[in-house]
C-alpha cells in the first residue's frame, strides 16, 4: 500500500551526511534541558548541576563488521568502545550502556554469550555499568544497538563548534593502522574463500589486526586533560577519517584549516602494510577512518603544556578563512583538504 | 572462522526474556551514579540532584513492522511514542530522542522524509527534541533505532519491583485493541496477496487499527498523578500484554496477584473484531500486547483518589503469597495467570 516509485530521490545522490542534516534540519532545542541536539558526537542535556551526554551507535552485520573474520567476543568489546569514544570526544566520562539485539536464526545461545563477554570486559575496563537493552529477532544477521551516556561539568565540556583561529590541531595516537587491518582481513578472506585449504596469514600484522578488531577509546587523553586543567577548545572522534572528521571540526566552528601532512603520525608496522598494499600511508592516514583517537584544537598559547607529551601530535593550525582547508605536503605545496572518509552510503 | 555448530543451544529454548537475562545476569550497578540497571522499562542515572531516565528500543523490519500496511509516517510516530511510553513508565517526563536508521536499497530520499515527518510530529506532539542519531547503509529492510532520555526528581520515580501486599492494581485505557488491529491489517493482507484487484476493506475497524498503527504513550495520566500528588508503588507500560507485564511486576516485586478477568476494560470495536475471528475478547485483552497502557499498583489506603477517575480501571489486587498469581474468572474460579504475551523469540 505504498506508492510505487515515481520519481523518487535515489539516497546515493545525498549520501549519510547531507541525509541526516537534510532529514534533521527541524530538529531544535526546544525542551529546556537540551543544551546540544543534532550535529556533534554526542547529545547534551541538563538534569541538574552536572551535564549528561547521550550518544547512541547501530552496527549491522554485512555493513559494519563482517562474522567471517571478526571474533564475536571482539565485536562486544568494538561496540561499546566506539561508544564511549564518542562521550570522551565530548570531554565527558561515560558511566553507563545500553546493548539492544536482532538475531537471526544462525546464531545460538553461545554466540549471543561470547558476544556479551566482549560487552563484559569492555565495561570492566572502562568502569561503566551495562544498565539495559533487550533482544528480538532479525530477519537477517546481527544487529547490534549500543547507546552510552556519560556526564560533566558543564565548563568542560567541548563541541565540534568551537575551534578558533590560531588554534594548534592535535591528535593522539597514530593513523590508518585500523584501515590497513581491515585491508589484511579482507585479502585472507578473499584467498580462503578462493581455496579452502589456505590458512590465513595473520603473523606479522599484530598491530594493525589489533587496531581494526579491538580498537581502544582514549581514556587516558580526557583523564590527561582534566590532570592538566587543559580543556580544548573544539574536540571529535576519529572514525570517518582525519580528513573528514578535521572538516567537520571546520564546518561546525566556521573556521578553515592548514594540515601538515608529513606531521601526520603512522605506525611503523601500518607504514609497512601501506606499502605491502602499494597505497600511500599518508593517504591511508587521512582517509582510512576507525582509528578512535581524539582530535582536538587548543588555543597557540597552551602549546607548551601539549607539545612534547608522548603520543600527542601537533598536526597543523586553525585560520580564520573559513573557505581555505588546506594539505600542506612535504615539499610545501598546499592541495585541498577533502573528505574521502568511509562514507557507508554512496 | 567461527567454529562450526557443534551441540549449540537454540535461543529459541531459551526466549527472549530469558536470554536476556541470562546475558546480563553479571551486570551490577558499579558506577556511582548508576541508580537501576538492567531489567525495568528505563535505567536510572544520578547527574545532580534530578534522575535522568533512559531507554532504547530497536524496531525491525518483518519483525516488529511490515511496511506492506504501515504508512512510514505511523511508522516514525510509533516508533518514538514507544520509546516515550517507557519514560512515562518510570513516572519520569521525557525531554530528547535520538533516532538511528539502517537503510535498504529500496528506500528513497522521499521515504525517509515520510517517516522523520512521523518522528517530528510525535516530537511537537509530547514536547520533546531529537537530538542525535545517524543513517547507514543496512542489507536487507529497514532498522530503526531510538533512545528516549527522560529526568524526574528521584523520589517520584516508580520501578517494577516496588509492588506491596494490599496494592490494587490499576490500567488505564483499555487492552487487546492493538492486537486485533494487526489481525485485521494481515487478514486484509493476506486477501491481496490472493488476489490483487481485492481492495483492502477497513472501514468500521479505525478504533483497532488506529490503536495498532499509531498508539500514543500515556503523558496524561503521568501528568495526573502529579496533580493528584499520587505516587504508584509499581509501575509499568503495557507492551507484551496484560498478564505478561503484571507477571513482570509481580516477579519484580516478589508478590503475587489476583486479577478479575470481568474487570478487564475493553473497548466496543475490539470486542466486536475479537468475535468476528472467534476470539474471546478477554483472551486477547490478557495477551495482546501493543497496548502501551500504563499498568500501576497503588496502596488500598489511596484507592478512593483512584476509584472513578475516568479511563483507569482496578483490575484486582497485590497478595503477599509470590506463587499465587490468579486470574479469577467472572463465575468466581481462579485460574492460574501465565504469561501468553508476544514473545518475539518461541
Amino acid at each position: 500500500m505504498r506508492p510505487e516509485n515515481g520519481k523518487k530521490t535515489p539516497i546515493s545522490s545525498l549520501g549519510e551526511f547531507r541525509l541526516i542534516e537534510h532529514l534533521t534540519r527541524w530538529a531544535g532545542t526546544n525542551h529546556s534541558s537540551t543544551v546540544k541536539g543534532v550535529g556533534d558526537d554526542a547529545a547534551v542535556i541538563r538534569h541538574g548541576h552536572r551535564h549528561t551526554v547521550v550518544t547512541t551507535d547501530l552496527l549491522l552485520e554485512g555493513i559494519h563488521f563482517n562474522l567471517v573474520y571478526t571474533p564475536l567476543k571482539h565485536l562486544g568489546y568494538k561496540a561499546v568502545v566506539v561508544n564511549l569514544s564518542d562521550v570522551y570526544a565530548m570531554n565527558a566520562v561515560p558511566g553507563q550502556v545500553t546493548v539492544s539485539l536482532g538475531i537471526s536464526g544462525k546464531f545460538f545461545v553461545e554466540d549471543m554469550e561470547e558476544l556479551y563477554e566482549g560487552v563484559k570486559l569492555a565495561c570492566e575496563q572502562y568502569g561503566v555499568d551495562l544498565v539495559g537493552g533487550d533482544v528480538s529477532a532479525s530477519m537477517t544477521g546481527l544487529i547490534i544497538s549500543v547507546t552510552a551516556v556519560g556526564e560533566s561539568e558543564p565548563e568542560k565540556l567541548v563541541y565540534r563548534s568551537g575551534a578558533r583561529p590560531g588554534d594548534l590541531i592535535c591528535v593522539s595516537g597514530d593513523m590508518g593502522a585500523a584501515y590497513l587491518g581491515l585491508q589484511v582481513l579482507e585479502r585472507e578472506k578473499r584467498l580462503y574463500e578462493a581455496d579452502r585449504s589456505v590458512q590465513p596469514k595473520l603473523e606479522g600484522y599484530d598491530y594493525v589486526l589489533q587496531r581494526q578488531l579491538r580498537p581502544e577509546a582514549r581514556r587516558d587523553v580526557v583523564e590527561f586533560f582534566r590532570k592538566e586543567k587543559l580543556v580544548p577548545n573544539a574536540m571529535i572522534d576519529i572514525s570517518d577519517g582525519l580528513s573528514s572528521d578535521l572538516l567537520h571540526i571546520c564546518h561546525r566552528s566556521e573556521v578553515g584549516c592548514r594540515l601538515y601532512v608529513d606531521r601526520i603520525p603512522v605506525h611503523d608496522e601500518a607504514r609497512k602494510v601501506a606499502e605491502e598494499f602499494s597505497m600511500e600511508p599518508e593517504t591511508v592516514a587521512l582517509n582510512g577512518g576507525e582509528d578512535y583517537e581524539l582530535l582536538f584544537t587548543l588555543p597557540g598559547a597552551q602549546g607548551e603544556k601539549i607539545i612534547g607529551v608522548p603520543g600527542i601530535t601537533v598536526l597543523g593550525e586553525i585560520i580564520s578563512e573559513k573557505d581555505e582547508k588546506w594539505l600542506i605536503t612535504s615539499g610545501g605545496n598546499r592541495v585541498p583538504l577533502t573528505a574521502q572518509g568511509w562514507n557507508q552510503i554512496r
